[in-house]
């Protein structure tokens, strides 16, 4: 359902929504006929939620398409992550924390190695380490550009993020990455009238950047790309009417939900805790995003009992959420991470949607093959998830007379 | 399906086609792990029908949307709601029966409350029953505006009707209903300039309506909304090649028809009436949409068993309509009316699609649950079903060579 006309006729409720993602919760049997991390998992409380409410998997972006984390999120936010794009700048600024504002223009750059004729030899660095990084960017934070302020931060290994602020900036500037090695570094070149300040002031960065690194073999150079600025869209707020606030550790996690306006509330870094600040936090939105990362890192590191472990311990808390009496309550993940892939996946995700309202569909079990049965189907957008929570919240007039 | 895309398809056959709508069909369990309304009734020739055709729920309109009539009925009928929108001017014309000319303006109109200042203090005039609201409408008729006819019409309680037929009239005008209270009516405010006119004596019109009703609290206002004209869309012939007739006794459904070039036939109020029309027009259509309207207004009226009883009685007639050997039966509701809400609801539709060439799925039973594992799925877009009846109907030919 396309945004502008979900906004049209959301009607003002008391009514409360819970969207509780399992981050990278779909799976894989370990072994052909086996069992899945979710259908291994003993989750009494999440199997009669799913008796109760209606299910399915939902689809994050597409057949065969293994999103990252941040379309995904936006997904199931109810953002189409081919209508709203992120910049890498943007993304990479969200993993870290970084709190752009609205005008600054962010760019992922890579640490590489060119040899004596300026040609890219590894886009990588040796993929040196975090420490080697920050000592690095330790140094390129000594450059200084006329009118603009400046911050190059450590992401990971040889990722590293840019970030200038200052008046008249433009993100319209091409990658100066070439994605190959061989040729040269490209020149930064502005895309439009309005970005060529920007440009010159990437190139004079760039010329330092090469001057203070020329003997930090193997990370003598910064490749750059994906210029970016933070992104004005709809808000949550405007589209469905919710406050929404956003419980989650991860820095990208809670940037991504910034980007669509949802306020990122302080929390511990335990589940516990995250349910903790939930429950002290009842009262003041409408809304709650609360995000459970670490199945998605089981899943990431092929430890499939892991895996299994934490969806348990999910099920054993489900009760306490149950207790604060939402009136929709999502269960999902925001992509599959199968143990036996060590990385997300294509596959659809399984989805609880209850609600006193919802029509339950014989699925009595949360698991892949139980949810291909249930009233949402096998494949629903992931999209398509807020617009139904927000109707079960009887928080979305008719559509016509 | 694009409309534009079946044409192209369409062969010439004497293959008929009865689309059978059961207002309000899709419910609720009454409690929590029960059966819906549906499920309840005892509906063997349904359940037989079932057996032999394919199954599903049909989604109107989208996700978590809970559609008016018009728009749930223009989805069946294999028109986008979208993309085919009726403005509420010519809505409540269709509503009321009233037979709107090709060039005819039509307004829909609230009679609403304002005070010595001007300012609206009830935009439904203490909600005034119909009575007193023909009354009113009685007064208003005796304005004479120069060069145009003009209609005011009773809908229901408040609402009226405003119709303008002349030279040169144009729907773009803007709304004068505010659709807040302390403020003023707003101005009729022209949107091209070929309004500017219709804007003019909509004006005039106004003027003498708070004239007229000054002494007549709390409706001393007409507030006006949704200037529109009768649309002019492709037709049922021209998209599907049918010659089509609808079978239905309220205005608004009959008019709905009309919208797509349907003939609304004469019929009686009973349901036996509607099949007996049915039979005695035989030979003259290929198409019928037949209505059955007193299941939705027993979900809205909250009776769940008066909702059970009218689904049974439907069942009790299908073997009248079955031996009538129409070609392709298509039994389902124009939206869901869950007893439990009293409303329409967004929940999918039962659906089932009869005919000789359909490939049964193993769903036995019309029901909600069970027709969530049938061949249609679990969420067919309305839209699709026409293309469907019609492929059955061996009225569509091969796509490419």
């Amino acid at each position: 359902m396309k945004l502008e006309f979900v906004r049209e006729l959301v009607a003002s409720e008391k009514t409360k929504i819970v969207l509780l993602v399992l981050d990278g919760l779909g799976g894989l049997p370990r072994v052909a006929g086996g069992l899945t991390e979710l259908e291994t998992a003993h989750t009494p409380n999440l199997d009669d939620l799913a008796a109760r409410g209606i299910c399915g998997l939902h689809q994050p972006v597409g057949f065969g398409i293994t999103p990252g984390s941040g379309p995904s999120h936006l997904a199931l936010f109810g953002y189409d992550p081919f209508e709203y794009q992120v910049g890498r700048g943007v993304l990479s600024a969200l993993g870290i924390g970084f709190e752009l504002r609205p005008l600054d223009v962010a760019a992922r750059g890579n640490f590489s190695l060119v040899d004596e004729q300026g040609l890219i030899v590894d886009r990588r660095a040796g993929r040196i380490p975090s420490a080697k990084n920050e000592e690095l960017c330790a140094l390129l934070r000594r450059i200084d550009l006329p009118g603009v302020e400046l911050w190059v931060e450590t992401v990971k290994e040889y990722r590293l993020l840019l970030v200038l602020r200052g008046e008249g900036l433009s993100p319209e500037v091409e990658d100066t990455d070439p994605q190959a090695v061989g040729v040269r570094p490209l020149e930064p070149v502005a895309n439009a009238p309005q970005a060529k300040e920007t440009a010159r002031l990437v190139g004079q960065f760039l010329d330092r950047a090469g001057a203070i690194l020329v003997d930090h073999h193997p990370a003598n150079m910064v490749l750059l790309r994906g210029f970016s600025s933070r992104p004005r869209w709809p808000s949550f707020q405007d589209v469905f009417g919710l406050k929404a606030a956003a419980i989650a550790s991860y820095p990208m996690y809670r940037g991504v939900a910034q980007l669509v306006g949802m306020e990122a509330l302080e929390t511990g870094p335990t589940l516990r805790d995250r349910f903790d600040t939930l429950r002290a936090r009842w009262e003041d939105y409408d809304f709650f995003f609360l995000h459970v990362k670490r199945i998605d890192s089981a899943g990431e590191d092929g430890d499939f009992e892991r895996k299994v472990g934490l969806i348990e311990e999910v099920d054993g808390l489900l009760p306490d959420l149950l207790d604060m009496r939402p009136d929709v309550l999502l269960v999902t993940g925001d992509h599959s991470t199968p143990a036996r892939l060590r990385s997300h996946s294509w596959h659809p995700v399984p989805t609880i949607l209850w609600s006193e309202h919802c029509r339950p569909d014989g699925v009595d079990r949360f698991g892949e093959r139980a949810c291909i049965g249930g009233g949402l189907g096998p494949r629903i957008p992931a999209t398509e998830l807020m617009p139904l929570a927000v109707a079960n919240a009887l928080r979305l007039s008719k559509f016509g007379a």
